[in-house]
């Protein structure tokens, strides 16, 4: 019987453990057996390794993968957007399933707020098989419903996997706030979320466009991605970054405010940042990471608009991937993925995201 | 020499003060002295009176006027829609002017964030000529580029003042928040401006609307309003209003929340009031009442849109004229306007509306 | 073995014929056996029976209609807003069925647009097995995914009929071009989709609704459905009509005017409806009836914004049996529908709607 | 006296006449005189010539002119956007000056169908003080209420009258009809309105153009500005195109068609190649160039919605000024731009662009 090695999560805080799993011995119809090819180290996945998220235990994290079709069930010949799919086929898919039946996915409907979603590589307990439902394996499973897209030959895999879960992520929230041509856009944050979100930014016709964040390996990423100003949060004082976006903005503030960072007081800072009128979204607190003090008076009198964004939907996977395939020499993904580790070393993958000594790490099993 | 008494606030919280001023002796180009017939107290004159809000002093109150032209400057022939102007013409006006250049006016625009803007009843220090701008006031003196009303006929000015700034407020904000037909509303406050909101939402074709509120006088116009279930503030606790939402809309929440109460506690019961997706209107925040504890994780994961909006413009002003002409059997605002103070009374009107003895107080001077 | 009868059209513009078939001997998993309450006719049936669409023949018509659930597949327990479902159910269904996974079920999205969309009573053909794919019958076969709805007690099964698929499309038109609380609104035709855009006008907030349709007896329903004025369009000229609608928008012309009728040079004349920036909604032209000369010219200059909208979505169905929920003594919806035929004089039934004696006919089996 | 020269149209299609006109004895309060560098000449001044549209005679010609100020009126301090205005500034303006007043100014708003609109270069008889109101002169006269925007130094005179109306009118085209990130584009036409067009469309994120144009000097500068295909509409059939249009979007149609070219039959082709969903802008029809046989049924079927524009506003001069200042390396207009006539050779400008030998012709007086 072949078996899958993988990196579970048995205890938050415990380093990562290699286990061994059976492949499941028959796909079922819809399903696919996948051979992971890379895999990628999301903010999110330190975040569950600490404990912030309510999650099952134990998990096989990694929900930001790339892998080859091993083996197809029954009558999942084609990708989602209606290409043919073949055992050697490189793939990537979307991270949930929907349910497609539950008062979110048709009556409202907000798809990403699903009352039955589950994603891979974080809400499945690895105990149960099929077990290989995380990117941190030699193997996954993908369970019928899942949205696969095949990768088209010219686009390399860690380009796939540096936008990893970001820029879908940053599509989605672009979607809800709104960017238009023109627009001064501030980015709070320089973590894949941030480049991502400044690289459609970009696309979408920012006139200018001003990164808050760090360290200045980020930064210097930022600036390939072309933005305009690149501030260090590490060398500056909130006082000092108002006074630079008031400066690059007529005096005024942005006319939008993208956080990507995660710390609630981004949102203190951020919402001062905006011009009245503005538009500030709330992008990165995918976590409960506390409150903050906020006056309402101030969106009031500001007339703000602020939005929140959750997840995404399988067409933004394929705006993503069709975003890679014509955006690809100006906003250079694959230059976020450092050298990746082999998956007996995921400890060190997972550290090396947590200290952001990389922009992503990866591994290659 | 003419002259026109007023009641004036000279200091924060003091009586007001009933003075003499002298009638302008000439009318400036563009200019209209208009003799009061009806001024209304707005919720906004209490905060003034409290100093809750930077303006000069002393100064003339009344912002929600209706008056009758005693004279018209040279070159003010027709109104702001353009129907033909003349003395003895009942009219109302939007309640500040505009500068029609500076970035907010022209550029972005917002033109309720104005950098120029100047409201009568609030903005002008009385001491100075032409003194009259205010309405607490047998006269009140419109300036040049004030965007006047002529009131149609058949319409009382009970309802014209009944409707007062709450119902412009209520217009800019539903265009700010979008409310669409099919719609449950949850209305927070039911003072004037949650009725004018009730109305709007009902006449935008809200399919539930539920009015959190209080005293029971304003509740039963609330009903009289339509408002399919009022619940009182008083009697109640958050959890119970809560559950009594959720019940409502099927386990979820609403569309949209629509806060026109002014205590920042409101915001913090209101967030969780929406539905995942859902929408939130902080309407009543006028004044800076304090901060609230709010955690941005629950923006993004609820994938919330929160919208401020301040003020109105001269079309919002004819939108309600209009809105008031084909939908006040339904809507009825009149039924607000207690019967009014004579103007030596004006400080028992301020009280009357201070301690919500009734929906609405006014001075016929 | 039991059978049901079902009015079969066989041939173009000739009579219905009177034909049994077999119910299935087993209902499939998530399908369900419907005992037909009440059919309604739709002015798309005359055009199917004068052959103007491309369908297969033989066929029963009728796809817009109400049953009681006499079986149900395995599978089949709840409703598409998760109602359970029991034999004795009187229920309503969206009449075409998605593939939930075509390019314009996917990705652009545009789900009525799918490119394997089947409906009711259109594009079945009935010698086929389970042969019972039309409401014009004793008893329907709803194939599994058809999205069904159980309708409350408290809904009389006419104001469903009456509503037919006249309210979905006419919901999901007015989401095309946009309908805004004080809007003017002009409604060419009506019929029942004039009607039912009547209503959705009114509960949008229409301030003044405008009707150019006929026979008398339509307007008057029109009149009780609260339009400001109805024109008969046999009884006046082109010229005429717009003289009066410029009369009642200020001589400017229509914010919004909704096409309802389905004659090509409706078009000509609706355009020329529109005030300048105005909306047109060509809602009507579901059959191919001919091409008007249009000066490309006028959109440009009147910088209008016209919309198409085909057909609807689950969603829709949902939406308008909620609107039916609370709008219903509004726009009673039930006194469309005339004492309903039996199913042996379906061809009467056909008749009474193609000459236009009835706002609606039906069969009561 | 001093006096300046003009190239008059003083009958339709006769040549121009070089007339002189002396200068205003005084500036009028907000007012300017304007010593003429660079009047471009625009594809309307040939339909103007032509007696395509109803306009005064004698009219001095030229809407797109960027000149040095002479002598500032009193009051006339500042520009549009507030900054500082001085003899010897090098400026541009809004061709057109809003009355604010009106119908269309105020109350729909639809401004740039202001009802007392009036056009430099178009809307003034020039024997008539002061004269001078068109760009092919020595000196304009700049009346007050004109949109002035000071040019900044960075900018070449060529890129600003390169641009000329064509973007400011591409600007507000594709606020109507909406650009979206990812978009398949199809622009009909090569001139310089679909040239800014295309620009605009890049700009906010099209992931792939598509020109049908021609001759090829133009397409040229199309693949210049980023075209990823330029089809030369004298070498194809309409069928030829149309097979590539589908070939290029999945076999669906664009997502986005921008018709900038003002023959009927491009709105034919046009609309068979949008995607059902599609949007359709008809942004070339400024003159009435004859009718179409459109058939309804299309825009019903495939659910399109079709927009139009016309003209602009000042806040879309202030736009197209900026996105020169920030986008002008990727889409350098001043190319468009041939070596300049002197104005006694006005009417070979005239012809230069009656010809299409040009993309643009311009005068240096």
């Amino acid at each position: 019987m072949k078996t899958s090695r993988a990196a579970v999560l048995t205890q938050y805080e415990a380093p990562l453990e290699l286990r061994e799993f059976p492949l499941p011995q028959s796909i079922e119809p819809g399903a696919a057996l996948v051979k992971v090819k890379l895999a990628g180290i999301c903010g999110t996945d330190v975040h569950l390794w600490h404990g912030q998220l309510p999650i099952p235990l134990p998990v096989i994290l990694g929900h930001e993968t790339v892998g080859v079709i091993e083996e197809l069930g029954d009558g999942l010949t084609h990708d989602w957007t209606g290409a043919p799919l073949a055992a050697g086929d490189r793939i990537g898919w979307s991270s949930s399933i929907n349910c497609n039946e539950c008062y979110y996915c048709r009556i409202k409907p907000q798809p990403t707020r699903c009352l039955k979603r589950k994603a891979y590589g974080i809400s499945y307990d690895c105990s149960v098989a099929p077990h290989l439902l995380g990117g941190y394996a030699d193997y996954i499973y993908l369970r019928p419903g899942t949205a696969i897209f095949k990768i088209p030959e010219e686009l390399p895999t860690e380009a796939v996997v540096g936008a990893g879960c970001a820029l879908v992520t940053s599509l989605h929230g672009a979607e809800r706030i709104g960017l238009h041509m023109g627009d001064t856009v501030v980015i709070q944050g320089s973590g894949p979320v941030g480049l991502a979100s400044l690289a459609v930014a970009k696309a979408s016709g920012a006139a200018t466009t001003i990164v808050l964040g760090g360290p200045s390996h980020r930064l210097k990423l930022a600036y390939r991605f072309g933005a305009d100003v690149c501030i260090d949060v590490a060398e500056t004082s909130v006082e000092e970054r108002k006074a630079k976006v008031l400066e690059l903005s007529g005096g005024f503030g942005a006319d939008v405010v993208l956080e990507c960072v995660g710390i609630p007081t981004a949102v203190t800072e951020g919402i001062e940042l905006c011009r009245d009128g503005g538009r500030y979204l709330v992008l990165g607190h995918y976590g409960n990471a506390g409150t903050i003090a906020l006056n309402p008076h101030i969106i009031t009198r500001k007339q703000l608009t602020v939005a929140g964004s959750w997840g995404f939907e399988p067409r933004h996977t394929k705006a993503a991937l069709d975003f890679l395939a014509w955006a690809r020499i100006e906003f250079p993904f694959e230059y976020l993925v450092a050298e990746p580790f082999t998956l007996d070393r995921a400890n060190e993958a997972l550290q090396a995201t947590a200290s952001w000594t990389t922009a992503k790490s990866a591994i290659a099993p």
